[in-house]
């Protein structure tokens, strides 16, 4: 498997709105895997959620993640991605979240913002990438 | 969590037509996902895999795997499933593979068949559950 991901599936990270689904670790060693709203920096995949999240929890603590990424346009086509999570931060994390939901939903500011909550930026590094289709 | 399907998210296992996004652990205790076809037979999510692949070599060494099934009318709307393989056998796991073609594709037999691959199927007893949507 390739560490990088092909130029011809950059579309699945850049072009096409489809969501990731991002297995985690819990901390009794067993997966947890939900879909995921994203951005690619041209190297990290990038996800974001909120301090304290089972998420968050599970990313702080052991680095290796997994994401699927399916073609919405064809079920046949994926990217399989096993990574690791390579930065931490809040920083330009509220920003960050403004610009998925204008992504995912077109609206500008993140709807389901909790005031108390705290968003969080993961880098996630692809070290494994197999495509399908 | 409950640990059951409610009655109003089962038609994301049984009436529409969406992919399992299926978690399974390596060796070295990171996760693998990818996409998979399903059926639930009314307490289990199985699904088909041939003998010898990862997700094969995985859910037999490690029975915790967990699955991310998203509304294909709604990305809004989704479950996640955390479970455990209760059974592995090849024990009709050619005509399930071609059940799951015709819900999939809508051909009576599996098309990507290799001459000398084995076919199983692993039934997923769902421990927690939690639906979004």
């Amino acid at each position: 498997m390739a560490n990088r991901i092909p130029e011809s599936f950059q579309d699945l990270l850049t072009g096409k709105i489809t969501f990731a689904h991002l297995a985690t670790i819990m901390r009794d060693g067993s997966p947890q895997v939900t879909p995921v709203w994203f951005s690619y920096d041209g190297q990290h995949v990038v996800v974001n959620s909120a301090k304290g999240r089972l998420k968050d929890r599970n990313m702080r603590a052991r680095a290796q993640v997994a994401l699927s990424i399916l073609d919405p346009d064809n079920a046949y086509r994926y990217l399989q991605i096993i990574g690791r999570v390579v930065e931490i931060t809040e920083a330009g994390a509220d920003l960050h979240i403004d610009a998925l939901t204008k992504k995912y939903i077109g609206q500008d500011s993140y709807p389901w913002r909790s005031p108390t909550e705290v968003r969080v930026i993961y880098k996630i590094l692809p070290e494994k990438v197999q495509t399908m289709g």
